[in-house]
Formats: C-alpha cells, structure tokens, sequence
C-alpha cells in the first residue's frame, strides 16, 4: 500500500491580530479562540490586545485616535508588513485573500500586522505608515464581532492553500 | 421641564431570513438571539430554518440545490419582495442598507424574506424568483457565521434609522 502523504502548507510568515480593547463576550471568545486554535496548526499566530485608553472621557475622539495609534505603532517595526483592516479598503474574495498571503510570505515578509481598530477607526500615522489597507466587508459591524470575521476568513484561507474541503463545506 | 419624547423608527414590513439547517453551535445561537431580541424592538423579525435535506448523501450537488430551492419558494408568497444573500450581490454600506429597508417598506412591500444558502449556493429557481441579490462581503464565510452577520446587520440599520449611537460605538 502506497503511504499517503499530506502536504500541509505551513506559513512561515507570523501572522499577528491587533486590536484594540478587551472582549468581556464570553461567547465570541470561545468562538475566536476556536479558530484561533486551528489557525496555529498552519503557521504563527497569535492576537495582542492593545488595552483601552484609561482617560477617555476627558479626551476628544480626534485625541484617542492618536493615542491608540501611537501604542499600535510602538509595536510595529520597521521591517513588519503592517495592514489596516478598514471598511474603504481592498476586497478580496476568500482564494484572493489566501493567495494575497501566500504571496506576502513568499515576498519575504517575516511578520504581518493586521490591525483592527477601536469605534473611531485609525489615526492619520497609522494610515501613513500602513503597507495596505483590506476590507473584509463594506459594512460596519461592531469590532468586537470583526475580530471573530477576521479570525475565520484567516482559517479559511489556510484550508484554501491547503485544498482542504472547508472552503465548500 | 420639557418632556423629550424620542422617535422609533418602526418597520411595518415584517423581516424572514430563511436559512437552510439548524445551527448545533451554542455560542453562535446564543448571539444570533441576543441580536433577534434587540431586533424585534423595531419590527416584526424572525428566523426560519429549512430543514437539512435527509438523502443528501445519494444526491448531486445540484439534486440538492434543486430540492433545497423547492422547499424554500413554497414557502415564499408572490407578494413577498426575496433577496438572496450572495457574494455576487449588491454590496453596500450599513448607511445604505439602512437606506436599502427603509425604501422597501416605504414602497410597500409586506414581507421581506431574506435567505441564507447552504454550503453549495441556489438553485437556478430561486436566482429567477429573486427580486434581488444582496452581499455582505466579497469573502465567503461559513454560511453558520454569515445569520450572525446579518443580524447584526439588521440590528445595526435600525439604529441607523433611529439615529442611535449603536454605529458609532
């Protein structure tokens, strides 16, 4: 009997999720971290939450922009290939998001930084500094909730370069 | 002092999202309701499931699509307004899919059933009844999470139309 060998496909790129502010939804946690789970199967990934602003109240909305910007970009180095997820940005269907990051990897890039913003959306030095910017809808939803999206269009995209059947399912 | 006495955008038309087979998924139903609930404030809403065909494992995909399709336009009125909820859709923003039901029900449409495919998509039946294909993303998502998408969806346009902070926080 001829022993079959899966090819898995690995990313060597580290794939990293900023977001801003906790989760308290039990609920979406476990169905993040879920993904999360089967996401480390294919390759480094891990999602670091930037925590909320303390004085927030006493700060206009233009002033918390810039903060939160300035705390994501302290994380950021020079070499990381660094992505807002933004609703003006680029759309992909799900095989062009799999195959954008296959490329990614392949072009070199070590580290890619998605990051999902809070309510008011990106500072100006982050949009400056930004490599690209991805939509995963046109529409708003809650970002709390654009975090699991993000998670399972991740997942998806590693079963796609993997031609495992989740895609169709 | 003056009593405020705050406006609610209520819709007359009455909300369906047909969606083909029970969610087994504890976490995704528990959010999908706490959306429904905060829906019904604003109008008549509710989620149908069409059951999972039984034979499916004898049938073609398109066997399938075909029967899946039957059961779901026997239960569609030739008064309904149906939209498919397809990648190939319309996109739009949450403002305009505000904008999108405010319209429908001002032109008088009763009834607006909103359907969510199974893994293989619609049958050529039911893309000629459709009065419209609407797309929340470009990207495909299991098609469990894409009844989570849309009620937040929903949620979010009514408080749009109430000039709630919902949006924006």
């Amino acid at each position: 009997m001829a022993l079959k060998i899966k090819a898995l496909y690995i990313c060597k790129m580290e794939n990293v999720l900023f977001v801003v502010g906790k989760t308290d939804d039990q609920q979406l946690i476990s169905l993040i971290e879920r993904y999360q789970q089967r996401i480390v199967r294919y390759g480094k990934f891990r999602i670091e939450i930037i925590p909320d602003l303390k004085n927030r109240k006493t700060q206009t909305v233009e002033q918390q922009k810039i903060q939160e910007g300035k705390r994501i970009l302290n994380k950021v180095t020079s070499a990381d290939y660094l992505v807002l997820m933004d609703e003006k940005g680029k759309q992909m269907d799900s095989p062009t998001f799999a195959s954008w990051i296959a490329k990614k990897q392949h072009l070199g890039a070590k580290r890619c930084i998605f990051v999902i913003g809070g309510p008011y959306g990106f500072s100006d030095d982050l949009y400056q500094r930004a490599d690209e910017k991805i939509a995963l809808s046109k529409m708003t939803f809650s970002h709390q909730m654009v975090r699991l999206f993000f998670v399972e269009q991740l997942y998806r995209a590693y079963t796609i370069l993997n031609n495992e059947p989740y895609h169709h399912q």
